[in-house]
């Protein structure tokens, strides 16, 4: 029997604008499990980012310049396609509540029709992180609040610098 | 740098009264990406099952008999526990709803407290097998329903037998 | 073209143990889309009910007698194929909430699997309606509370004796 | 006893920017069931929309042109009273996940608040539909994927010249 | 033992754009159980608001005027920075459906760990007033619909002058 | 004006069999916020406890001990009679989870329709304790895990009895 390698590699997508202590947490146990862990920093987003891609490539390699199977890229067009070119096939995601986890599955149920040999994996923060997102973060930060305790140092002083 | 071996081995635990299409389906992808997945039968469950665990282990173990790298094992006692034993560290669960995320989502945010080294990786099943539950398909045979779609033909004659 | 007729009769499926206001109002929204509702009781219950199927089936025609074009009558088996044997092409369940919601997803999407022509529909109750629940009214009489806001007036007779 | 005519009209409204396979398998049940189905293209959208109404509506004559009970409109103003000037009494929608369902229940609400002789009923959209939404159908085609599995024809080439 | 007095001051933020029948449903019960309610108006928000701050407050001030316990007052920056200077140390806010309930947990999460002294607490409006929210209220408004039934008379006669 | 009196007691109802360490976390912020916190601990529960209601009184009580303000008894009947019987015109829940939201939402609605004098306020508890369940820890102590982190020492000794 010939031995599976698709585990080995995964790509953990998103826009990252910017980098919070909950998708680190993700990373680092995704690199705890997996030989390769590709952070996708996406250039198309849905609306205007707060932070420019290079901006967002440049604070997710800072947050995990410790982990060293960890590479951040950014990519644009469709991330199956991506993952392909990467040969990747383990889409892994965070699932932090019920809204999630809807949008997720459509999401997943789309990706795996346009490429059957690329499996959607997901999984939890830790709880501590349950409650993050970049856009409350943001939102915080933009009103004067201190966000240190929901990302690292470098993310801080970005957020500062752009809102204080 | 040391290479993670931890996620080519997974355990997908359950009840497995009895194995479903959805079931197997995802044991199909969970072995698709890892060199060793461990169907672990439940003997302690929260309910009285229908079939008890010889014929649950032994039905999924026909279902499973293709996939060479697929073990069925009955375990009794804690999950991670009996994760750590077969020095898994990898759990794997299926999320086809919001409630199964619900509940999926405690016991993981449990599980991860009480054995922080074991991850749960959540994976969704192929569409067509979203609606499948083991008790649904019970209720349908029990009311001389057709379940032949629902299940493979060594449960479905289980079923028969325990309900015709 | 000719005329589909499919719509003009609905079964309306339930254990109704026992019928609750919430559950006429959708017969009544139902009986003045439809010409024909078939309120159907079922006899087979995943758990022991409260009243026997006969008593069931009583208090809905007590709580239904004023409805020229609703019928009910009691049911075994499956309800794709009751629903076959009575003519009737459509199936209408009530929809109160989102953990509703998800039942009735996976319930019909395996009826639909066994029976494609025989469609699903969803209706919701007035929102006065939204919080009853026949297994609420049934644990607020047995605790000696008033239920005769959710209830008709037999079916809090019949509670009273069952519980008073 | 007079018989119930409502059923045999209803109006099934949205944005339609543009129709997918998941809608025109609703408009195909609908049409099934009863005897004329108004498929009704809003003009005023939350958003901008993609297609103007002129495109919207003709390419969901398109996908309809074989379903000789459909007929495809837009309108402007009020849904409840657009359906009234129609004639119509039902108003379908299709529910594929919770988040669907519980805005759905609001505007339910709201519909019958200001119009009581109108009811809202839903329908589940086929399993292989149940991930698509114009708006994840849009980001592929956008990002140059290919989305003939999820749009009939004519709407794929309307995607190719305004993303191609 | 000394006597808590937290609970007598509540502060119940939001944007009020414009304030609806289910906001003063709260308000009346926040009015009922504490001694003090601050309803306060976000001059920050999100998106760009219907009505400016001056009139988001004006309006929450008529519908609140009979409620002497009541102070409207309009704020700025964090919520919980505001509670401070208010020195109220309980947030209220109204959870209507399940979406809401996620986001309120998110925020609760995130203001519970930016300010551990401060409490927040949910209350769930009247049946009635279950199914409105200020967005749709504007879009039936918007539409030319009636809202009179969602919204005070000063409120109506705001959103007429602006969308009739 | 006279001054609201009603938010100085309020009454926590449940089942707490056992108390766990989520529980004690609701009863030490309500104790925080009112005079008096009256954990009410029912005699009358849908399933057969584990623990009678003598021992889960006393578990509570110990659990308890510190916190001046808050008492510990046990009820029958219906919780509104109760709480009006004790004076007391709020009661407190928790908000874990969407499933709970759904359930308390429907508990919350039939307990105003019988007692509109009472309200029902929410909580969350601390992130660490939102995957605590009393069913989870009895589950996990009946295979011989260690719950000594989810319930107190008192509640611990309890269960070892119990399953060991």
């Amino acid at each position: 029997m010939s031995e599976p390698q698709v585990m080995r590699s995964v790509v953990y997508p998103g826009t990252f604008d910017p980098i919070t202590n909950g998708h680190s947490d993700l990373v680092a146990r995704a690199a705890h499990l997996c030989d390769r862990v590709v952070v996708a920093v996406a250039r198309d987003t849905a609306k205007q980012p707060t932070f420019d891609t290079e901006q967002r490539v440049s604070l997710a390699r800072q947050v995990c310049a410790d982990m060293p199977n960890v590479e951040v890229v950014d990519f644009g067009g469709l991330l199956v396609e991506f993952a392909r070119r990467m040969e990747v096939h383990v889409i892994m995601r965070g699932l932090r509540a019920v809204s999630d986890f809807e949008y997720e599955f459509q999401l997943a149920g789309m990706n795996r029709r346009m490429a059957p040999d690329i499996e959607t994996l997901f999984l939890t923060p830790a709880e501590q992180y349950a409650y993050i997102s970049s856009s409350l973060v943001k939102e915080i930060a933009r009103l004067g609040g201190d966000v240190s305790a929901f990302v690292a140092p470098a993310v801080n002083a970005a957020l500062q610098e752009r809102f204080g």
